[in-house]
C-alpha cells in the first residue's frame, strides 16, 4: 500500500468516525404543534392514505416516491474489494446516496441486504419495492446480478438500473465517442479487445455493439479470450457469443488477443496491460483501464508505449471515467419525466448527452468532471 | 363526515400535495470537489468498508446504523383505516419519520412491503435488517403481527418494536397510574374491561396484568366476552385465556361485563360504550375510550353518566393517549445503550417515566403533552 493510499485510508476512516453517518432523514416542516401534528399525522394523514390507496398513480404527488431512489447492494462485489457482505457495503451506499443528493436533488437511500441468491434478492426487492420511486441496484456479483436486473425490471413498474453495469457502460461509451474524435477513427472499423466479463464488462460489450454494429468485440476473461472452444463458459459469456457480441474468430491469451487492436477496454484486474501488449495495437490506441484504484496499466506507461488517448477510473489521471456523470442524472430523468424502464436508447442517448459536454475533445479531454454544472440535467432531459 | 373533519382532510391533502414527501435525506457533509469525493466515496470508502465488514460490532461508529430506524408496514391496519395496502400506508410511515425525528432526533425510513402473510414478512425484514439501527414495526393487522414480531425479536439482534401493541400499551399503563392516583384506587384491586382484542388491546392487557397481577380483566371482541364457552377464538385470543391474563368467569356481551367494572379501555369501535354502561360501573369509573377519531363513548358523555377520568386518542380533548409519548424515547434510548432488546421492564419502565412527568395528576390531567421538554429524553434513560 502506497503512503498515499494509506494516508486516503486513515482519513477516510477518520472522517467516517467523525460524521457517524453520512447522511441524514430531516423533515421538510416541522410537527412543533398539535396542528401540524393533525395535519401530517393523524387524523389528517388517514384522508391522505386513503386518497393513495384508491389512486395508487397519483401517490407520488403526495409521498416522496416522486424523489427517491433505493441504492440496493448484497455486499457481494463491493468496489474492488469482493465480497464484504451487507455491513461492508454500508458505507458505499451511503456514499453513493450522498451524490445521488449532490449531483441530482434525489433522496436517496441504502439498502443493504442479508440475502445472496437470485431469488432472495429479488424476492426482497420486490417486497420493499412500494417503499421508493426508483431503484439502483449496486455492487453484487457477476452473474447473478444479470439475472437479478432482468427479473426485477419484468417484475417492476418503477425505474431499476445495475449501476456497475450499465452505469459504466454508459460512461464508456461516452468516452469512446469522444476518443473516436480524437484519433480520426470509426467505432464501426475498430477493433476493440475488453479486460473483464463481469458486471461491468458485459454491460459494456453489449452498449457498444448496439452502438457500433460494426465493431469487432474480443472478450478476454482471467483464463484468455471467450470463444466456442471454451468449455468452462457461463451462461453469460456463452450468450455474448452466441448473440454475435463478441467475436468467435480469436484464441489464446490477451496477449494475442491485443495484437492490432484499435481500443482496450479493461475492467478487471491491476498491471494485466503491458508496455509490449500496447506496443503490439495499431496505431493511435485508445486505452480505457479502468481497475480500481491500480489500472490495467498506469497512464504513463500507456502514453510512453504509443497510445493516443489514455482514460481511467481515478480522479488524479486525465479522463476519469466515473459513473456519477451517468447515475444521477438518469435517475432524475427517469423520476421527473415518469419513464418506468431504462432503456438502450436511453442510455445511449445519455452517453451522447455526456459526450457533448466536451465541445473539442483533445487526448486529455473525452469525459467531462463530474462537477461541470448543468451535467445531469442534460442526462435527465433525454431520458424520456 | 363533520365539516371539522372534511375541512382537516381537505387542508391535509393540499398540505401533502405541496410537500410532496414530508420527509428528505440530506448529506452531512458535501461531496462539491474532488478531495470529499475521494473521502466518502471511491477509493477512500473502501478502507472504511473492508473495516466494518472485518469488525461489524463497530459498523455503528462508522455508518448511520447509531441512528436509523426503520418504519415498516404492511398496510394490512393503517389507522382505524383497515387494510389500504402498501402505497396507502405510505403517507403514515413518512409522518411517523417526522415525529422520530421531531421528538429524539432520530433518522427514519419509511419501509412499505407488498407482502402479507408471516412467513413472507418476516423473510423481508430480515433479508433488509442490516440496513437499520433499530426496526419499528407498524400498521400490521392482528393476528400476524404477533407472530411477525415475535419471529422477528427472536431472529434479529437489533430492537424491534411494533408500537401499535406497545406503543398504545405503555401509554395506557403511563395513565392508568396517574388515573389510579386522582380515583384513589388500587389497580390490584380493580376490575377492568376491555374491548377491542387486536394489537392493542392484547398488548395492554399482557401489559397490564404484569404490572399489577392482581387486576382482573375482562375482554370483549365484536362477539362478546371472551371466555372458555367460546368456540370461535383464534390461538391469541385462547392464549390470553389459557395464561390467565384474561378472567374466563364473565359471560354475555361487554354490556353484561361492564357492570360493575372500575375501569374501561376501549381500542375498539366508535359508540360502543353507552351512558347506561358507564352508570353500571363502579363509582369513580376511568374510561379510556381510544377509538379514532370517534371514541367508544365522547368525554362529555362519559363524564355526564359519572366517569370520574376521561383518555381519548384524540388532542382536542384532555388526556390524549399518543404513542409518540412513548416510542421516540424508547428507540433513542435502545440506539444510544446498545440495547438489542425492548423488554417488559423496559415498558413499564418506560410507562413510570412518563406518568412521573405529572407531579400532581388530576382528571383532567393524567398524560403528558407530547410537545413537554425533555420527555423522550427521560424515556431514553429508563431503556438500558
Amino acid at each position: 500500500m502506497s503512503d498515499k493510499t494509506k494516508n486516503l485510508s486513515e482519513e477516510s476512516l477518520a472522517a467516517h468516525k467523525k460524521l457517524r453517518g453520512k447522511i441524514s432523514v430531516v423533515s421538510k416542516d416541522s410537527v412543533s404543534d398539535k396542528n401540524k401534528l393533525s395535519l401530517y399525522y393523524t387524523p389528517g394523514v388517514g384522508a391522505v392514505s386513503s386518497f393513495v390507496a384508491e389512486n395508487p398513480e397519483l401517490a407520488r404527488d403526495y409521498t416522496w416516491l416522486n424523489n427517491t431512489v433505493a441504492v440496493i447492494s448484497d455486499g457481494s462485489a463491493v468496489l474492488g474489494l469482493g465480497n464484504l457482505g451487507p455491513v461492508g457495503a454500508l458505507p458505499v451506499m451511503e456514499g453513493k446516496a450522498m451524490l445521488f443528493k449532490q449531483f441530482a436533488g434525489i433522496d436517496s437511500i441504502p439498502i443493504v441486504l442479508d440475502v445472496h441468491s437470485a431469488d432472495e434478492i429479488v424476492s426482497a426487492v420486490k417486497a420493499i419495492a412500494p417503499s421508493f420511486g426508483a431503484i439502483n441496484l449496486e455492487d453484487i456479483a457477476a452473474p447473478i446480478c444479470f439475472e437479478v436486473e432482468e427479473r426485477l425490471k419484468s417484475e417492476l413498474n418503477i425505474p431499476i438500473m445495475h449501476d456497475d453495469q450499465h452505469g459504466t457502460a454508459i460512461v464508456v461509451l461516452a468516452g469512446l465517442i469522444n476518443a473516436m474524435k480524437v484519433v480520426n477513427k470509426s467505432l464501426d472499423d475498430c477493433k476493440l479487445v475488453v479486460s473483464g466479463v463481469g458486471a461491468a464488462g458485459v454491460a459494456i460489450m453489449k452498449l457498444l455493439k448496439l452502438f457500433s454494429p460494426g465493431l469487432t468485440i474480443v472478450a478476454c476473461d482471467s483464463k484468455g479470450v471467450i470463444n466456442s472452444n471454451r468449455n468452462d463458459l457461463n451462461s453469460t459469456k456463452q450468450k455474448l457469443l452466441d448473440d454475435g457480441i463478441i467475436s468467435s474468430n480469436s484464441d489464446g491469451k490477451l496477449s494475442n488477443a491485443i495484437n492490432n487492436a484499435d481500443i482496450f477496454v479493461g475492467v478487471s484486474q491491476p498491471n494485466v496491460l503491458t508496455i509490449d501488449m500496447v506496443k503490439s495495437m495499431n496505431s493511435d490506441a485508445v486505452i480505457f483501464a479502468l481497475a480500481n484504484p491500480n489500472p490495467e496499466i498506469m497512464p504513463d506507461d500507456a502514453k510512453n508505449a504509443g497510445a493516443a488517448v489514455v482514460a481511467t477510473g481515478r480522479s488524479d489521471f486525465p479522463n476519469q471515467v466515473n459513473n456519477a456523470l451517468a447515475f444521477p442524472g438518469i435517475f432524475r430523468g427517469a423520476l421527473d419525466n415518469r419513464v418506468n424502464k431504462i432503456t438502450d436508447d436511453h442510455k445511449i442517448a445519455a452517453a451522447e448527452a455526456i459526450a457533448g459536454f466536451i465541445e473539442n475533445p483533445s487526448a486529455n479531454e473525452i469525459i467531462p468532471s463530474i462537477f461541470i454544472d448543468g451535467l445531469s440535467k442534460a442526462v435527465a432531459s433525454v431520458i424520456r
